[in-house]
């Protein structure tokens, strides 16, 4: 999922394609879904991948975790689209020795958790590592809530604390599909995003898309215990690892000042508010204890092996 | 795409998991694509998974070729339900080195050839080969034609000279798309499958489907030159090799004997009139110069590597 310069530029390359032609195509690639009609209402499309040694170690996770994260980052996507899942696809390219119904089993529980259907998918085998490739179908609860609707003003929300998921939460991933529907029951945020590759990298997403710069205000940030833990290990700062570890899978938005303090005295679910949108020639910063200075936005990349 | 033993048993296993009991969902795992209904119409939904050194060798093929190989093995599962194509994603997992965006063309070209539109995907880099998982979304023309509704003494009809596609045609295969619009113009199928593994284990497929016996005559089975020309390499007849090699992608589907007779009289399309379907006690028969024989149902598996 942590995307290398060049996947970057071949997204670029790849929304220069002008392949969106098409009244049915409400959103192409670049979201955390695509948007399609169908008879008249909208459908949300997406695919992520998992791959051996990049992703997740097998030995370490055990194929029932592995089917199950596999899933739960592909419906955590739909929960950043303001959406609920439907069905899905799993398809597996596995070594001799895979446990396969372990696997499946893994992916059809989540989805199952969350209202979602394995209705097909396709199976090979090879001498290569294990590749995992989920793709889910949804709809929008209401109106899908894309990257690109954050304004100037807005303010900058989270829905829970970050950091440190490589103690195990990386591998168990809630996605806050839940969440969303109560989130939606009082607000329609301006845009949505959810945190797979750190608060850093995915707020920078965001703020491209919508053509904003952002302040961060760090002693807002809700830090995850795990992030203090890591930091005892690695001697960075507990906040540096909140907002570059990624797989949080928390989802972070924008919405109006006057809902965003609705919510916090409501606190339907779980929120922070960490910041406030601006127009983009402030860029993106970070305001901690008086100095401002850029947001980190580097990923911490769950790279195991050599992958890119 | 050809399944190994361990590969049908997992499938056996999905289909006894009894997943499917949202009436959203008519068709789950075991045909060429799911059928859901969304807001009251019913949409196709089918992934299949293409691997380095098993479906394709990276180094003679070129990326292009492969990325729409990918889509073209997708599309012809659309085709075999009786479908149009309408959204496609596109997953890739790739090593260092990868040309992307000629992969991504191949794909697009191939799906654009047929109105599909990628509308998003994946990319991730790792160090093993080259993995492609395209996800294409579609709708019935008219209704699904699904594996399981071929009924003893429908005729046997195919859509194209089969054998020997490891001469090339394995790389760049038609999905049937435009003749399956023409086809379902003159008559609905009671049952299609397309030739992946060998129309002798797709024919197996979709008689188990469909509790039915089928009788192929020999003589009638239209051989490519290509199975001619790959049987003086083997040695093997060029009949075997129509009835075993696979990837050909053409349609094998069932019919009432009076439809086939008026479509073998208007040949809207290229048609061949090759069996009948029987009783399932009759089994799976192979009828040649007067003798009656098994029909031989290997698949000759396309796989370059020691992929299982």
């Amino acid at each position: 999922m942590v995307l290398t310069m060049q996947e970057f530029e071949f997204i670029s390359w790849l929304q220069a394609q002008h392949v969106l032609t098409r009244p049915d195509i409400r959103v192409g690639p670049g979201d955390d879904a695509a948007v399609v009609m169908f008879a008249g209402k909208p459908l949300l499309v997406c695919k992520d991948l998992l791959t051996e040694e990049v992703d997740f170690r097998l030995v370490e996770a055990g194929e029932y975790a592995v089917g199950r994260k596999a899933m739960a980052v592909n419906l955590s996507d739909i929960a950043a689209m303001g959406g609920r899942p439907l069905w899905a696809l799993l398809g597996i390219v596995a070594p001799p020795g895979t446990n396969l119904t372990e696997l499946y089993r893994g992916a059809m529980e989540c989805a199952a958790a969350h209202g979602a259907v394995i209705v097909g998918g396709d199976t090979n085998g090879w001498s290569s590592g294990l590749v995992l490739s989920v793709t889910v179908i949804g709809e929008p609860i209401r109106e899908a809530v894309l990257r690109s609707g954050a304004r100037p003003g807005d303010w900058l929300m989270l829905t829970g604390p970050v950091g440190g998921s490589i103690f195990g939460r990386h591998l168990n991933p809630t996605p806050r599909l839940r969440e969303v529907v109560t989130l939606l029951d009082h607000v329609q945020p301006h845009a949505m995003i959810d945190i797979s590759d750190g608060l850093g990298q995915d707020l920078s997403h965001l703020c491209t898309a919508s053509g904003c710069g952002v302040v961060v205000e760090a002693e807002r940030v809700p830090i995850h215990p795990d992030a203090v833990r890591l930091s005892n290990q690695t001697g960075r700062t507990p906040l540096d690892h909140a907002l570059t570890d990624g797989e949080d899978f928390e989802l972070l938005f924008a919405v109006r000042p006057g809902d965003g303090s609705a919510l916090l005295e409501q606190q339907p679910i779980p929120l922070w508010h960490i910041g406030t949108f601006t127009t983009p020639d402030h860029g993106l910063l970070l305001c901690n204890e008086g100095t401002t200075a850029p947001l980190p936005r580097r990923g911490w990349q769950h790279r195991f092996g050599d992958g890119q």
